[in-house]
């Protein structure tokens, strides 16, 4: 008789831990005497015939694996399987053939690793096709609801604290106001932690419009005091108190993310007189080695995921959620958008240090 | 009329991230329109006449320093005062001259960065001079109980994670068994949770007694698994079931903290064949940079103890539970030593990756 | 009797280990009981009345200080003293109050540390004044002529290095080309050493000439291999075999530094169907901790500038030249531009990688 | 017909950068048309029947490997293969069975990296055997000569920096002298190179006997000066004036390497009143990753050494001079032991800056 098997994937934008995550997953499964078989670029594997994928060992995760940041089975995030954009234009569902795929495996279950998008499409296919998921939730914006942290969100912080450190000696060379444009999406947590443990006097995040005016002041006020530097840290996707149609206007009338730092650079240079510069700090938060923070969260997420497996437990998301590892349902942790908490203590603590959140 | 002040010391072994919690402290206390002075190396600035202290501004602190592991203030751990060994070995008690000191610097209220020991200390002088104090928890060991965790201990993980990483490549190329002694006192965290994200095959804490037949039996299973290495983190004070009989033996008959690493190194060698090698950590786990974390926590600490003096509230510590920053009897977090929880996440994570605990 | 007493000032864009340059000669003074000033915001202070300095002593500069990117003394590039562009713009010679600013401060020497566009301006002012000085070259660059490296370029190619490898794990994730762009002016020197040692397939470099065609044959042969990812370093000031008429193009007919990855970017993308994502590295390049060899190489040259004034020998810049630190006429220096040696061992090393130079 | 082919393997004690010069070969001879094979630990694989070896193509060595410390290939230090040291105490000649091991895997030429130990042995089997043998030099004590570095040195000094980094803000904090004792056998490049760069007061290298009179003369000094804590690196092979005689009987009578941290560290005290604490680095100094300078070092090492094999030049060791990849004699180098120049620009420029050599 062979080995009861499990299959685990990585979908969407990658970040650091996931090899972690997934070497846990691979070692749980071990001691349960399971075999785990990794698919190659996430669903995208599954269009294959045969579905591609890779048979994974301890061993094969213990040395360099598991402290690299990406993910050694590949990742897709080229658009949604239920409208595929074909090279002609038009769309095409492949979900049917995804099922299939996923179907040829044999497997238990499936762990998906994966943001609040690949968990939609993931959900979704598994409830079509009767498929038994159990996700990890990872994303450098640390935006899923229903679990306090996420797999990345971490590193990308302290990658962004890190330049922040960089920035300031070269700021106070110059008489600088250096603006370091960091990523999120719609959720300030990155630019709020890093903001703070980096010593910034201005925050811009999306949960809070900003006007320009009250960050020239911020910064003219700073000056005021005799420093000679400040340091801005601001969200790719911030709007100002009008909806965001100046910033809009910029950007050529294209919503998109990044970009704004230019724009504020030039803007709070005209207002303040003060010489500005601008960091778009880009992929750099995504392929850095995992913290031990991430490493950590990863190993229970992996391990939590292949419990739930052995319960029988499908449909869940595993969770962080004070000091101990859970697991929720994962259609509420879809629809739970998890921005910055206005009331929480790291926005007391920045507003209480004096720091200028734009408002 | 002048300014109202509030003073700060820094007490015990330092650790990342103390200069951060000063500066928030700073800032808050600046935006509240007091002025904040440091007490020169903990108590003992206050023996001096007149007591030794700077004053401290928010520029001072924003640059260099608060990305700076160490405290700039100084700290002492000579001894207690109730009962300070004199050079002629005898104890006087200095209690008295220290009251004094602190009644002669007019404050609002004494913010003590400290650990358990250091706030038994600072209460009791509280108490019996009428001191108004707040205390805000530091130690790379995570002990002091009723907060999730304190200043110092993420960059120490930080820092013995970083070490595993760079012991894996070594041990690796060598086929040898790798021993990481950390730091910790009576509990495990350091070596739990940079055990868990380093990737140890076995992790010895305090918290459980090991046998050594254990330990050797689990490096023999990695060996059988086609691995040529292994990783160990070992607590510096760390016992044998046997209640540490066979360690005492080994240190000479004297109880203190540290060299169990290469008395395991030894034994295992002995025991599995295998060629070890022994690393001990030591002050590097202190001294580094503080991680954005312990950054991020001592700036809601430092905001938070002044708010506490702002309301009047004394005799508390900050604390941090469930993502908020919070207050507690400073008498109740001297009481309870937080060792690692045996049914908490962590371990049963590490228990499910297949890591020994030695038991 | 008062102390004899030599100035030091830092000028130009900022660096690592200008503070560990300023910190050895503080010392190295100190040791021939001098006292040692230090310029603010280099010549500019001297444009105060009076002249702004500071005092400097060893244990100013021992611990945080010297571990530390950028210059505590304020540097300044805002313009040619002898052209200085005004408000209104016009232009004034302000180098007559800058010679009597340095007459004031009386003292033995004066210890530039600049780069060749600062070193043109001292000179000048040097002999129009009858000043006596000695330079440190100091540039990330590394485009100084007449020493081997300057201080400041260790550190830049680490960062890039680091930048590398970052991005690798995040290219290697989503089968990307990441386009890394890196400061260096009119010299390769960053984005050879960086591309070798992170791994790069194309590096672009102003002192070849590349076409796109080129770039593009590579990152298909490489994908042709089987790898999925790809890795370009291109130098912020490149240009194609038509003298970077496309580039200016590009620019909106400006010539300027920068830019060029985005043009990269999409014209790869077109030309490959590869997704591809740039990263403009952008000042953390300039500001980061300096690495021990920066730290070792401004220690020896700080050395190097007080034994040059000790011996009455100005006019003249200290220089790294197999292994030793020497010293040469400055305006040799300043003519002696340095750039990539296209027969040395590292345009070599590159090419029998297989890594493509784009011609 | 088959394609020509050459060997790798790697010999000694590890280090950083190895994995980096093994990629570097591979490319190389991948653009030559030829194969590359690994040997498994060295020579120790070829005492396997068949010879245990791998197959090395380019992308196996392109993403996470040549970032990675350690070797992939594994290495053995086990003992002189002339007299190879067996179980039951006797020694064997085991060269002939290695020199049948190479035969049989019908190469070009062999490329071993190793220092001078492993090349003694690698050559003189060479000649027995009539071996077409090319040397890189690899060691983090920089002591092989005819080559002004070696791969794996500029990480080791790049750690012990950083530990001195994370050591004096606890210094400072704790008014302690710190003691660092580092690796580098009989000679003192990486504690001078730390020291310097990391600001000690005191640098012990084997190549200048120190008397403890000088060193606590030092810390008295910088006491004096108002500064409250000092740092010393110590190499793990020093020896005081009588010639190690202090040491020899500290160690117990029997001469090795490391362990005279703690007896300086005793001995200080008891002179100064200074409160001390040391630190061993150890094997963290190995595997590190790889600087930018050691992939760099690495990747002109692994060109230069196929093009040897290339242009049929054997019995030479690639080296480092005055800015290129040059060969010189294996010979000759194995003969040049590489002690500290005490001439040189690094010593005279501790001794300009005050740093006490112990003399």
């Amino acid at each position: 008789m062979s080995k009861k098997r499990i299959a685990i994937l990585t979908s969407g934008g990658d970040c650091a831990g996931l090899n972690a995550a997934i070497r846990a997953a691979v070692h749980r499964a071990h001691r349960l005497g399971w075999e785990t078989i990794g698919l190659i670029n996430g669903t995208a594997g599954l269009l294959k015939d045969p579905a591609q994928y890779r048979t994974l060992t301890p061993n094969d995760m213990d040395s360099y694996v598991m402290r690299m940041g990406g993910t050694i089975l590949g990742t897709t995030n080229k658009g949604n399987p239920f409208a595929f954009p074909m090279a002609d234009g038009s769309t095409k569902d492949l979900s049917g053939k995804i099922i299939d795929g996923f179907r040829s495996l044999n497997v238990e279950g499936i762990i998906g690793i994966g943001g609040d998008g690949s968990f939609a499409i993931l959900n979704r296919l598994a409830m079509q096709g009767g498929l038994k998921m159990v996700g990890i939730p990872k994303t450098i914006d640390n935006d899923i609801g229903m679990t306090e942290t996420s797999v990345g969100f971490d590193t990308a912080v302290a990658v962004a604290t890190e330049a922040l450190d960089r920035l300031q000696p070269t700021a106070a060379s110059h008489d600088r106001v250096m603006i370091l444009e960091v990523m999120g999406r719609d959720a300030g947590h990155i630019a709020l932690a890093a903001g703070i443990a980096g010593g910034a006097d201005v925050i811009l995040i999306p949960e809070v419009a900003y006007n320009l005016e009250s960050v020239a002041a911020k910064i003219k006020e700073v000056k005021n005091t005799g420093r000679n530097f400040a340091l801005i840290v601001v969200s790719e996707a911030v709007k100002t108190l009008d909806g965001g149609k100046l910033e809009l206007e910029y950007m050529g009338g294209e919503k998109r993310y990044g970009g704004i730092g230019q724009y504020l650079s030039n803007k709070i240079s005209d207002m303040t007189g003060s010489e500005t510069r601008v960091t778009v700090l880009g992929h750099v938060q995504r392929g850095s080695q995992p913290t031990y923070n991430d490493r950590l969260l990863a190993s229970a997420f992996g391990v939590k995921a292949v419990d739930l497996i052995n319960e029988g437990k499908f449909g869940r998301m595993v969770a962080w959620s004070n000091r101990q590892v859970i697991d929720v349902a994962i259609e509420d942790a879809i629809k739970a958008y998890q921005q910055v908490d206005l009331n929480g203590t790291l926005v007391h603590t920045a507003r209480a240090l004096g720091i200028s959140m734009g408002d």
